[in-house]
């Protein structure tokens, strides 16, 4: 094993519906003192800027909690928690995606004031439109996760998580492999996608205005087509907490 | 911000009941060729070497799944999930740490035929123990967490989280901060405890035997004194997932 780095991409600045993501990271990562991309790296982008980017913006009265909440059940297809508490309403809700997270990933911070953001439709897409731009644009073969910061049931704190991914794995099939001792491995399957995105989110924080980075040195096994959509989510009828 | 590195440490060796972890992790990060260690540093340090620290190792018979199961229930308070497939049964249970996991913590494999291994008594205290080790026979200063690796609710893959820490932040409160637009951030606390395990699983792998790792150039305002324990286990009263 050899050692990896974490490198922010910074001066990205503010992103608006339209713009070109690879474009505008390929700018910031080429700029003096910025990181470049090489082949092989993976990029990690928050599904904020993704989101802008790709128009998924809704204008909202952020003084009515009515307003978003019927945002955040339009997102979703399922409620699965509620709970009322002095600090507002909280629905845990499973999105078209499949993802459980809180609000359906409607998200107001970080955006104008006025609007709401919205996950994008289709994130392991979206992070094919970024790897596809930045080889078309760049000239560079890299891996892309789209991030997202999610609660998870039984521990608290939030972590950042892969709900998009192109030319990276998502989970990393090991059964089979043997252990030190040569026994075969209890520990099959690792999401390295959420460990990348993850790792990530420690260079780029929440806020610092910062939504891009780069991972470099991981293994080129990992570099191969995959999916969040049908890797990472579990189904509701193999899912024993829905 | 700026980049962090993510280095394995190489060459500890098995590690037997009674060995003094930190002095198997100065030896091995300070041969020819490791990363040393310096201030600042978070080592994080994998479960499975600790408890063989510890002691934490348990007779058992493989050929016999009561063995494995009695074991199990022996570690837990409470059996969250039960499901039994073709693959055998499955059991999430809590530990008495509070921590929700697949057979409460019991693992078999990097463990000598014949043995079960059994998360320490108390995590965060194996940290300490590690971090007052390192800091008396290396003269350095840093942050260590033990890690393990634990299945979720709604997604597949394993990753590697926190479960005890010492001298770096668990949970970092961002309550008040303001977010690019100057609005209050919704997104308050982050587990970056679990995000620095998963980035250091990056390096490790499972089958490599590589059982610790250092995460270089972390933001200083981390290294604090925390506990898995207080900060992250969400109690069952709080939680809707169990």
């Amino acid at each position: 094993m050899t050692s990896l780095q974490l490198l922010p991409i910074t001066g990205i600045g503010e992103v608006k519906p339209g713009d070109i993501l690879a474009q505008l990271i390929l700018d910031a990562a080429r700029s003096d003192g910025g990181p470049g991309i090489l082949d092989g790296d993976v990029v990690v982008v928050t599904q904020k800027v993704v989101s802008k980017a790709e128009g998924r913006l809704v204008a909202i009265d952020p003084t009515l909690e009515a307003d978003h909440k019927r945002l955040v059940l339009d997102e979703a297809v399922r409620v699965v928690r509620r709970r009322v508490s002095p600090r507002g309403e909280l629905l845990i809700t499973e999105t078209r995606h499949g993802f459980v997270c809180a609000n359906s990933g409607v998200d107001l911070s970080n955006v104008e004031h006025g609007y709401a953001a919205l996950l994008p439709l289709d994130c392991d897409r979206s992070a094919r439109r970024i790897r596809d731009g930045l080889r078309g644009r760049g000239s560079v073969t890299v891996g892309v996760i789209v991030s997202d910061t999610f609660g998870r049931a039984w521990r608290k704190g939030l972590t950042d998580v892969a709900i998009g991914t192109a030319g990276v794995a998502a989970v990393n099939d090991l059964r089979g492999t043997k252990d030190a001792q040569g026994r075969v491995l209890e520990v099959t399957e690792v999401c390295i996608a959420d460990e990348l995105a993850g790792a990530a989110d420690l260079v780029m924080g929440k806020a610092t205005g910062i939504c891009a980075a780069i991972v470099r040195g991981v293994n080129p096994d990992w570099l191969r087509e995959s999916s969040v959509a049908a890797e990472v989510i579990r189904l509701p009828m193999d899912d024993l907490f829905r």
